[in-house]
């Protein structure tokens, strides 16, 4: 990849996720410190077809570290799909004299990417912005360390009304084919049992784990569960099958929604996504393209994108067993 | 009333709201600084009838100022409802010498407080103890301030989200009765629209004011909803009505559910339930029974409890105006 | 008053304070509901002289009701405190047509808009924004809840180690002449001892109090201290006095500084802030000026600006007393 | 070590941290997992060394999971650095037929124990809990966190009225040795310049980073200063030092002290601490000991009790670098 590098857009796109704007501020800033342009694109891969471009220096990017979304807005696109779509696009960015472009998204947003430089040859790096920590080849995802936190903080408001009234909880949290938020956060906020797509623990062992922890003592009770349980049943059909099944508990539910994919970036997600900031445009600064720059053992690293796509993200199912020890 | 009090039962009833802990405290320590005795009963009335009442001391209320739920456990009890259960609290009252009590609850518990003073002359003293703020006699009750700053918190992240994507958002809050907290909430939150128990607005309106939030140049919108809205639709009703109506809206729901009754009570809330502790040990030091402590136009004052009962709580529909206006 | 209002100016001066942004979106918008335009003046009265001026419609104050500080800035003046510097103050609103302003801050603010009316009969109204609480006429300022809370989670987080390890605290908090921030955040927080600038408690009666406190067998204790208590020692001061006379205590310091004046408002000054800024702009549009909007007795009132100025805000000293008994 | 462990004592000690709870939660709930018995160790070593001894249950660490400091307190114990304290220590250990403990602490504690170790071949476990992360063999100590988001919601609000001002403000955070939560804060909290222990960037290249830093159009800046700064002036001194070197900024100093001790653990913290107290019990349980829990690389690894006194931990150099572009 012999192209030098003059100027770099920065676009988020899929679903918005807490630390999107740190990450933002990084990549310009770090254009601005190697000299290089950059320019922002509104609304994602929509916008890129659209030509909803913008200059961005370092003092655009002010005071936006601490907020949650995304400064740039975000959206899905179809058109984007689309051989047209694309070709709209890059004709756009050449207009432009765009050189690269460091896409903050999910594995929807890399596949774009990776489409759109198989067919143009164009540079692209991506950045893991996603609170499910469902991408392959980083051990975090930005946002998603903010996520563990408003959802902990929000059981822990729960466990206050659970343990007055001693019920059981049922508490919905994100997460449709990873069940990274609903084991971690369901540690944290000490809960009895934890459903995950990763694994059908089955309604017979959940009443029964339910009637152990009920005779030990326990008054109250809260069950996590990932939007993907495994279970084959909606979180109000579980509550059914428990009232019926456990006539002894007052069961609720709460579903926790949207609100997990907003709020400010806690310090992780702030320090991480200005560590990937710089990293991915450092990264096509050296001459290197196609990769999502993530973290694994505690060092920034790269992957080729196409790996980060095509990867599976695991959960540590070490927690399982944590989880069924500390909740006895 | 010239009975002499010395020795004071305090217990918590109805649903649970942030601050109890902290009016619990406050009587707890107004008794000790008065010589006098006080004895918790446990789970509300239930608690009552079924002897579950332990001595407390300054000590024992320590480090709870700062807890949602409360330490003494809530219950609602059928049985308090019968000539045979209250005979059954009474005879536990009077087995441990017990000569008055502080209710600290909403208006279910005030009525059974009251039920049970007209047939055993028993004194009584209610605090308002609710996050719904619909009690007669008192601006402000335990829990209100700390559910508003819950619900726009959550509304904060919503937002974040929201106009990350351009979206939509019907926000249910609770509220069966009373409008207070989607009021205060939704204008605090900034919302577009606000939908109460004490209005109806008509669908029309809402979707026409939704076009001209748009026309406006308005990316994104919030609309917070009671759960008893008078709009005779349910929220997801709501969502179907608007996604048919407005197309160019992608819409979504988010329940807040029952985080509302918990969490760390504000300053407010504690300062709140600090004085109303204080003034209900007071009152019954001083001789008088069968209020319920409150605050109004910025005094501690004194409500008959059976006009706190009967009265009804009125949302300040000036409110409704600032709300059109500041949403323009 | 026979003049018609067609253009209003809103500036933010002296300390800010949390709700100030919440106050200029509710102007703002209150001024386009009226069909009214709206100028934002910035840093205050020096902005004033300098015509650092910028028209602001309703979409100029989107996502701002959450943000602490205030996007016009603020800042003290020493020109506008001169006969010439008001001129010119004058004359750019003047050529700027603009036929009123509205005046957030404290009473040093107060007291310049006053003076400026008194010399060119412009019409102003305050709006009162400190986080101290200082002002007559108002119950409660924009920004002083905010601070409230800020503090007591402050003290919580303290509390925890204090208690960790048998500790005293001296909490310093803000308020050189005003006990508020003090008094109500130390009866939330759960302190052994309040000092205020109101009361001089002497340091025999507050060592002899915290020997009492420990004899009652409380093992940690915090003393809050508003930066103008009355005890004549500073906080350090203070700490070498008890280290001296009280061995038995490890004492330590924390200075809660500026963190105090920033921060997300919370609920209660967004709504306070909406209203006062409907009510300021609807003041001076039924013709009416030099006044003060506040909130007293749970009802928006305007006080005569020359009052506000002159009069003292009192603590509530039933607060003290209160204090006394739950610190048991 | 072919000793069977049937009864394994826990104990925190030196400087608290958020997260030791849920540490000690986990240790004792592993014991009742592997049916081991379980002690709860009050004050440290001192505890240790006045009997001062507690059995605990599952049940007993219900709901502390989220609260800041420690329930069975902590202290510094200088009798246990006397032979004659470890001896009375030893026997209250033995007489009570503990055969193992896991302390919860910093460099001093697992110091302490190691001692122990050597002198009576008790084999311990240490687990690291700090807010300062200056353990050898961890990526992450118990509370760190935590510290550095109270840090980052500090700057924050410290930021909104910084910004309102255009000030310069200096904010202390903890780290005597160790700058991780200056690094790591300061850049999560946008700031300026971060001054640390490992690296002395001199009085001259701060004046000259800030004149900088102004020129390019900033109007408000944050330093923040580890405790141990290289610099070799305290916070005020270099106050004054800017005060003369640059008139144009009105400087301000806020020390956060000691708040970044306390507060509710995060998920992580929280997580963390459920990990490393399964680990650090079924460590002893399989015969090993004399090691420090920890993570690195992701993993939940022992280190040597003795090389993770003798280590040094070292601060991620990349991240200065880091921050000087992003700062940009």
């Amino acid at each position: 990849m012999s192209l030098e590098i003059k100027k770099i857009a920065v676009l988020t796109s899929g679903g918005d996720s807490p630390g999107m704007n740190a990450a933002i501020r990084a990549v310009v800033r770090t254009c601005a410190f190697h000299n290089i342009e950059c320019i922002g694109v509104y609304r994602g891969y929509q916008g890129m077809i659209e030509g909803d471009f913008r200059e961005m220096g370092p003092r655009d990017v002010n005071n936006i570290i601490n907020k949650g979304g995304t400064i740039l807005k975000s959206a899905r696109s179809k058109e984007f799909m689309t051989p047209e779509g694309r070709k709209k696009a890059y004709n756009n960015l050449k207009a432009q004299g765009i050189d690269a472009f460091v896409v903050i998204g999910g594995n929807g947003s890399f596949t774009g990417g990776l489409i759109f430089n198989e067919e143009y040859g164009f540079p692209v790096i991506g950045i893991p912005g996603t609170i499910d920590n469902d991408i392959y080849g980083t051990s975090f995802t930005l946002g998603y360390d903010t996520a563990l936190n408003t959802v902990v903080e929000a059981i822990d408001k729960i466990r206050d009304t659970a343990s007055s009234h001693n019920r059981l909880f049922f508490v919905e949290v994100m997460g449709r084919d990873a069940g990274h938020i609903a084991l971690n956060a369901g540690i944290a906020g000490g809960a009895e049992e934890i459903l995950i797509p990763e694994e059908d623990m089955g309604l017979d062992r959940l009443v029964e784990s339910l009637k152990k922890s009920k005779a030990s003592g326990k008054l109250s009770s809260i069950v996590v569960i990932a939007e993907g349980d495994k279970i084959g049943k909606n979180v109000f059909e579980l509550k059914d099958y428990v009232d019926e099944n456990m006539p002894e508990y007052d069961v609720r539910v709460s579903i926790l929604g949207h609100m997990q994919r907003g709020g400010t970036p806690t310090c992780f997600d702030r320090v991480l996504a200005s560590r990937l900031g710089v990293k991915a445009v450092e990264t096509l600064l050296e001459g290197q393209s196609n990769y999502m720059v993530g973290v694994l053992k505690d060092e920034i690293v790269l992957t080729p994108l196409d790996l980060a796509v095509k990867g599976k993200s695991q959960i540590d199912k070490e927690l399982i067993r944590v989880s069924d020890i500390v909740s006895i």
